[in-house]
């Protein structure tokens, strides 16, 4: 059985919405489960489902808190606690809907890196037509270097295999356009890095091909990803809010988008990335998924199940083994 | 009289609706229009409207073309033909919907930079709650260094200044957090030069932030900036084509389409940066803007107006003077 930690107290939501989630994912996987956070306000919501276990934390760490600054302060967060629980053994994976940064620095404190992996990568599940293409890194890592890249093609291959069961996952590397000899130095290094790596390497994508379904995983630095991810939720806020201000302006339009609201319903669980079960962190050792601050019981559900099988596959021991077989310690950059 | 020629022939919807805003603006506006293209397809469409003359050019450079290889064999392209115009004084400015990559090639071969400048950006307007952000550079630049970061904000300030009528904009650096000491190596040093170039610097913003109207103006480089363009770009279509799949589905859904489509349209032309009026080409000796490939009449009828106050306002040479005083060429990275 697998031994999953979930941060109640983590996110946008409050722990009413990770608690159903939680419950859910038990319904449909009876895996061990344990919610991590203020036990005075779990032990209630938790009040039907007895097999589910509670790991008191008395701190939060707050959505708009300086990451490695709270990770310091508060020892007895819920974030600190969950992970602290997978560094002793006693879980096997983390699920968390909390400040994604507080959340990689402590897992790249406390847990360390995967042995021969140079920098952590989030990988976010972002929609396409046909499936989900993964992006990363989003955000765990700064100033990469063209074998940081190399690594996040490698971690985002086995993560395609073994999650979405998909042979030869293609890979591209993200840059402003798909001629070979385009872009900055780190990507002109990382293509040639690419192209000899075995693995099935499509070349340089766009922007627009994250979504477009021509790639599995897309390759870029920490700080072009996250400015993306960023940039998309910003977006998305500005249509949502736009738009529920023009249907409020008539009747007729409020008729409308009531009649329709089904298909709209559909639609933003199709491009909201959280409902693909949340943003693995890759290159830690220890299983870790971020999900949205604003995140829904669907997602923390779906977290835990990715979670459950990112161990059950043991996909870090893949990482590693590949890792070490390469030897990419060994090329200098 | 300001004196701009529209390229005709670029874009990706056919030279009628770029005639239609040309006509519109010769309206609007009754500046002196020239449209580049081929006489043939465009004295037709021009029947109503005897005062917009026609400059012919045999070429087309394609949107996929590969920018700087069109441009130096399609001497008689339609892109080409309009900054030669412009080169030769004979017009003030050039409107176009084509191949951003073969625009910004023959303008920096053609025309050259404005002195002192290092890199030209390409500007987007983005849409927020109460009214723009200018996002720079999303696309003309690589490898930018500090001080080229410090020239885009500086390009961007006199935008906003002389073409929004706002004073002291409000200038954000991209960045992953807010936080003084956040980021790569590019965007700390980028801090440092802002917080004493004198402009209105708000530190370091996030990628919500474009959206958000928290800054006039959001400076990154090129390679980010255009990676962000490209994935929103990509992300809208996946919203769009989504909708649009679920909407079919039900006939109740449809007809709740229907009803509300008015409310739709508003927020469509309200998050669209093409409406307002494509992207400014800053740092070139010469006034290039550059709309989106699927362009509309809207969109091209605002950037004739939008050219007309770049060159009544002279801001390339506020741009220029601002340079030389302040030497930041002198400044050595």
């Amino acid at each position: 059985v697998v031994k999953i930690a979930v941060d109640a107290m983590g996110g946008d939501t409050g722990p009413e919405v990770i608690v159903k989630g939680t419950i859910e994912a038990f319904q449909e996987t009876r895996q061990d489960l344990v919610l991590v956070g203020d036990e005075k306000r779990l032990t209630p919501l938790l009040k039907d489902c007895s097999s589910i276990s509670i790991q008191h934390a008395s701190e939060i760490v707050e959505m708009d808190e300086k990451p490695s600054f709270a990770i310091r302060k508060k020892k007895d967060s819920s974030i600190v606690r969950a992970i602290q629980l997978l560094k002793e053994g006693k879980v096997d994976a983390v699920v968390t809907a909390g400040n994604t940064g507080a959340c990689v620095a402590a897992a790249t404190i406390y847990l360390k890196r995967i042995p021969g992996i140079s920098s952590p990568a989030l990988a976010c599940p972002m929609p396409t037509p046909e499936g989900i293409c993964l992006l990363l890194d989003v955000g765990a890592s700064l100033d990469s270097k063209p074998v940081d890249l190399l690594q996040f093609a490698i971690m985002g291959d086995i993560y395609i295999r073994q999650i979405m069961k998909k042979e030869s996952p293609s890979i591209g590397l993200l840059n402003i356009g798909e001629e070979k000899n385009k872009g900055n130095r780190l990507v002109k290094e990382t293509y040639e890095l690419l192209k000899k790596s075995g693995l099935n390497f499509a070349g340089n994508v766009e922007g627009r091909d994250i979504f477009s379904g021509k790639v599995d995983v897309a390759v870029c630095d920490g700080f072009t990803g996250n400015i993306i991810l960023k940039s998309l939720e910003g977006l998305v806020g500005i249509i949502e809010s736009t738009l529920k201000r023009e249907i409020e302006k008539k009747l007729l339009y409020r008729l409308g988008a009531l009649l329709s609201q089904g298909a709209y319903k559909v639609f933003k669980d199709r491009t909201s990335y959280a409902s693909y079960g949340g943003a693995p962190l890759l290159g830690i050792k220890g299983y870790c998924i971020i999900t949205h601050g604003a995140t829904s019981a669907h997602a923390i559900k779906n977290s835990i199940i990715v979670a459950q099988q990112e161990v059950k596959t043991r996909i870090n021991e893949k990482i590693e083994n590949f890792i070490c077989k390469k030897k990419f310690d060994k090329i200098s950059y």
